[in-house]
Parts: structure tokens; sequence; C-alpha cells
């Protein structure tokens, strides 16, 4: 077969701002004391594509290093930024250790096996490490028993070549909760121990939290994005005009006018009570536009906030389009579902959805515009 | 950069079991009383790669007509089976006709525009086209008004070479609701008037709601791929031996013990009430495993069903492994998280998330298997 060639405009669009990217990263900066910030990439940087994202921030930002969550994540993101430090979160295995050497990436050890893996792997090109102390989360790095035991172990801890150490917050998304400042006070504790070793323990929540928080490298990741960490009721807006960097929209595929009585989709969940004109849109749960926007999301056309009706179907929604002119509306219109208008905030509200699962959940389908 | 060498077993795993497809496809048309079937591969066949899943289903099953949701899809499905019918379940648009040409794929016309626009659209190798006539889930299709007025214009219809009438079923999930019978009558009273056209009703509900649904061609998707369409509580299990295509696992990435009254994951949203071990798994929802499954989803390992606690993470889930010998659990085992113990019907159930939308949650950063 010939070359293909692709239509535009057939499936519904993800735009993705890189100039506010780069934007709310240096925001963040700002937001964090001029602490210095790594970026969190992972997932594909947060569904917004780490091929467009990460280049980006290396070259037009000074940002200079960079998590992902896994082996692979971080050598396609070798790629793309060949001179950056790269961390891998979910540590180092035996059957992997060449390739941490090949690809120059710095794994997060995150148990005293993996410590001892690392000490023990004899390469004279072996990278940098950081270090994962648990102080409350439970799902990686060294137990309180595996810190107070490695710290004492000076041995063990000249083996390694230790650049970060690190703990994650539990909840930093909800600055009342008093593990902040337990698990901030254990953290500062063990930094004592390491005292020319870079700390961090901010991710975005974390860099809203205070500057007791943000040591030496704070990790933002959604904050980059445009999503505000912070569970709702929001007191206050973001300082530092973080701003989103997301736009999804679709297109109207068809209009129709129900008579009250007459139900819309699968299961028949929502039916008019008056005439209404409803409007069929092409993005479903296949794109990511999950169920859980079902008789409760919002879309923006043409200056008008407009309510979703019925089930998310896997390739269409459907909107009542009934308060907006008729004359301003029709098949091909945009319809906006995520960002200036509706921002994750919002939709999170709307759908309790966390910020990040919207944001990480758009799928291959959409056409992406980076811009 | 040189070629990239990734390693394997890093991510989480699907395995796609093409085998178990063509044998499911085989099944529909047994279930559907030896009524000829498409097959539904929209959206990526629904998460599992069109690519793999299409080819197989032409070649090895003996399918020949395919259904997806819009012209981008329907032009790479072109690319895997040069011969097949291939119909586009989101209409013709004007700025798009050309495409249909060039890619042999037939639209399915939704309203009256549409049918106008092709009836209009003068071009020698014009594919033929297929009706679709709403009959109550009110999304896409013509409308009962347009409906008697297109049957009434032979003028129209002769300027069409209709190849296919359909429409689409609200509520087959649901063997009792009475949407059904209505949807069906009115269906059938629709055909009366194309005597030598295809008609086509039945989805994968419908196929399950007897012969009298199932009209000239069914339209399997989620049956193929190994979903139970029928909402809980399901009276009987499935006729004709319908298997899980799809399973999904993870590794255990490190096992701790926690101390009564420690909590897991963000929000601190379970706490241990007794000691317990607990194993991080790298699947998260960014791989789509959603965070529906908070608190609720189900883990096997080791013959034994395990339940994970505390949130889903972008890339770990936690679970509890208490009830497992620990001698026969370490860094690294199999955890299967969705497959022949741990179905589409039970994650649904556990979740409230649709099996639709839990297969096609997929994401692309799975290690992919095909079998």
């Amino acid at each position: 077969m010939h070359e293909i060639d692709f239509p535009s405009d057939v499936q519904a669009t993800l735009t993705i701002d890189l100039g506010r990217i780069i934007n709310n990263y240096q925001n963040c900066i700002k937001l964090a004391g001029d602490t210095k910030c790594a970026a969190m990439v992972k997932a594909d940087a947060y569904g917004m594509g780490i091929a467009q994202v990460a280049p980006a921030l290396f070259h037009q930002a000074g940002c200079k290093i960079f998590f992902v969550a896994n082996l692979v994540e971080a050598i396609k993101l070798r790629q793309y930024v060949p001179e950056a430090v790269i961390y891998v979160l979910n540590g180092a295995f035996s059957e992997h250790l060449d390739y941490f050497v090949r690809y120059n990436i710095r794994p997060v050890l995150n148990d005293l096996k993996q410590i001892e893996l690392w000490a023990k792997f004899e390469n004279s090109d072996r990278p940098q490490c950081a270090v994962h102390f648990d102080t409350g989360i439970n799902r990686l790095g060294l137990s309180p028993k595996e810190t107070t035991f490695f710290i004492g172990n000076t041995d063990l801890r000249r083996q390694l070549d230790i650049s970060l150490i690190m703990s994650h917050l539990a909840c930093s998304d909800d600055p009342n909760n008093p593990m902040n400042k337990q698990q901030r006070d254990d953290f500062r504790a063990i930094t004592h121990h390491f005292p020319n070793v870079t700390a961090s323990l901010a991710n975005s929540g974390g860099i809203l939290l205070g500057s007791d928080y943000h040591f030496d490298l704070a990790r933002p990741g959604l904050l980059m994005f445009g999503g505000d960490p912070r569970i709702a009721p929001r007191l206050s807006p973001i300082a530092g005009n973080i701003r989103p960097a997301y736009h999804i929209s679709g297109k109207i595929l068809q209009i129709r006018r129900l008579e009250g009585g007459q139900s819309v989709g699968y299961g028949a969940t929502w039916t008019a009570k008056s005439p209404r004109q409803i409007a069929t849109v092409n993005i479903g749960y296949a794109d990511g536009y999950l169920q859980m926007f079902n008789n409760c999301g919002l879309a923006y056309i043409h200056n008008t906030m407009v309510p979703i009706v019925g089930r998310v179907s896997m390739d269409m929604i459907a909107v009542d389009v009934t308060d907006i002119d008729p004359n301003k509306i029709s098949t091909g219109c945009d319809v906006e579902l995520l960002g200036e208008h509706i921002t994750l905030e919002m939709a999170s509200e709307v759908s309790n959805l966390s910020q990040y699962e919207i944001l990480t959940g758009v799928k291959e389908r959409y056409q992406r515009i980076y811009k």
C-alpha cells in the first residue's frame, strides 16, 4: 500500500501547549521559593507526550533532571534528552542492571535488596543512584527499620555513589492532614545523615505546602500541566499563574430534536422532560473521556456551558444544546470538553475522578496538536 | 542514537489470545443461530489491537465485514484487511468524501443531510453505503420523521446504492427492558421497505436476546473478546463457550510488612488492622487500571485471590498478600489483574465500571504479547 493519507478533524483533538508547560514549570520554581525543580514525566508525561514535553523542558525551560516510573520509560526518554539526568522510580532489578549503564540511567533504590544489588554491581561506568526512604505512604522505599540499618551501615553507604535521597508524601493534596508534618519531620531527620546529598520530598502538592517541604529539589508533575493538586474546596487560587496546558475538543456529528419523554443513550438513563435539542459529539470513553461523566459532564460550545446527558458511549457523547442559539450551532462545530473553560479542577469535581486520572487517561485515538 | 534495546518484563503485560478471539467470533455465529456476523473493531478493536485482531478474523475466522467508528480508524483498518468490507459508523461529511472512494470504505449514513450528500456525490467508484435508522437510542441515525420521509422518497433511495440498513439497541444488556421489543418491532417495520437489503440490529447484547433480534447480520464486539454484555445478575452462563481473550498481569516490585495502624497509599485510605504483608505491583491508572478499583479490586497470585488495598496510584497498586505462603511469593512474581480468574464480569462487578470501559481502557504502556 502507498503512503497513507489521513484526513484531519475526524477524531477528537488533544491540543498540548508546550509554552504553557514551560511557563508552568518556571512558576513551579517560583512557588518552591527558587528551589531547583526536576520534572515528573512518567506515564508519557502524564499523557501529554514525553517526546515533545521532555525536550521542551530541557532546552527551553532549563530542566535537567527527570523522573519516570520504569526502565522502559527511561530508555525512551533518553532518546529525547541525551544529556539529562534520568531517575527510575521503580528501582533496579538484577536482570536489568546493564541497561542502567548503557543508557546512563539512575535507579531509585527502594529496599535493602536493591541497595545491596547496586552496591555489588561492579562496573566502572555504573551511574550514581538515589535512595528512597518511606515515611508513610507504604508503597516503595526503605521501611523505618531498613532506614535505621542503612544509616548505620557506613560500609554499605560507601559502596554506593548516592546523588539523591528522597521520600514521597501520601497526603500532600490535603494541607490540613497531620501526616504531612510527620513525613516532613521524619525525612528531615534522615537528611541529617546525608549532609552532602541532594534531598527531595515535594511533589506538586508538597510545593504548595510551604518552604519547609521544599528541601533541595522539588518534583512537580500535575502543576506543570496546569492542574491543582489540592483537594476541593480550595480556599485560594494557585499563586504563580499556573495555566492549563491541555485542551480536549470534539466535533458535533449530528443534532436532533427530542420530544419530552424520549431518552438518550445506552440504558436510557436520561429522559427529556420537554422538547430538547441534542448534539452527538465524537468523543467517548475509548478516547479516555470516562463514564464517570455520565449525566454530569460539562461541554463548552459557543461561549455556553451545557450538560452531557445520558451515558458516555465508547465513541460518542450526547450534549443538551437547547440553550444555544440554533443559528450558531451545526454539524462540525467545536465542543470543548477540557481546557480553558472546563479545567481539570472542574472536570474532577463533577465526575469525582482525580485530576491525575483525567489527565493521564487520554488515549491514543486523539488527533494530537502541539503548540 | 543506535537501535534501542528495551528490556522485557519491566512494564505490566497485556496478553491477547487471537485464537480465543477467533473461537469467540465463531461462537457468536452459533449464538446468533448461524446468522452472518460482522466484527465491531472500533477503538483499536476494543483496545486489543486492530492490526492483529482484524487480519486474524479475516483470514482465520472468515469474517469479511468490519465496523469502525470513524474514517481514520477505517483507513488504518484498510491496511490490515485490503479486501474486507469496512463501514464507518460516524457517517460521511463533505470534506472527506474522496477518502471513502480512495480506500473503498462505506459510510453509515445517519441523517438526511448525509444521505443527500452521498446521493449527490458523483464518482464512478463511489462505494455502496449503509443507512442507520434510529429506533430509540437517540445518538445517531434517521429520526422517525426522517425515516418516514426517506422511505417514501423513491427518487432519493434510487440515487443511493444501499448495501445495509441498521439500527442500534439501547438496552440490550438488560433482557427484561421493554425498549428491546419496541426497537426490534420498529426496525422490523422498516426492513419491509428494503426487502433486498441486508438488515442488521444485534450487537453482542442483541445476539443473546434471541432469534427475532438477529435479522441478516449481527455485529458482535464485546462477546468476541470474552465479555458478557448482560448486566448483573446473570441468571445463566453464556452458551457457546465464550472465553476471555484478554490477560493483564503485573509484577511485584516490593513486599513490605505493615504493623497494625499503618496506612497505604495516597490519602491513607486503607489502614492495616493487624500486621499485614503488602506487595507493591507495577500497574496503575496510567496503564488503564482505574481508580474505581481503589480498595475493591482483586488480584490473583499463586492460586489465591487477594484484595487491592488503598488507592490505585498512577504507576502502582498495593495488594494485601498476607494470606499467601511467604515462601511462595517474592519480588518479580506475576500478579493477574484481569483474565481467566478475574474476568471482565468480576472486575466490572467490584468496580462498577462497565466491562466495555475496562477493556477499551487499556493503555499504550502495557508490554503487549499476542498468542
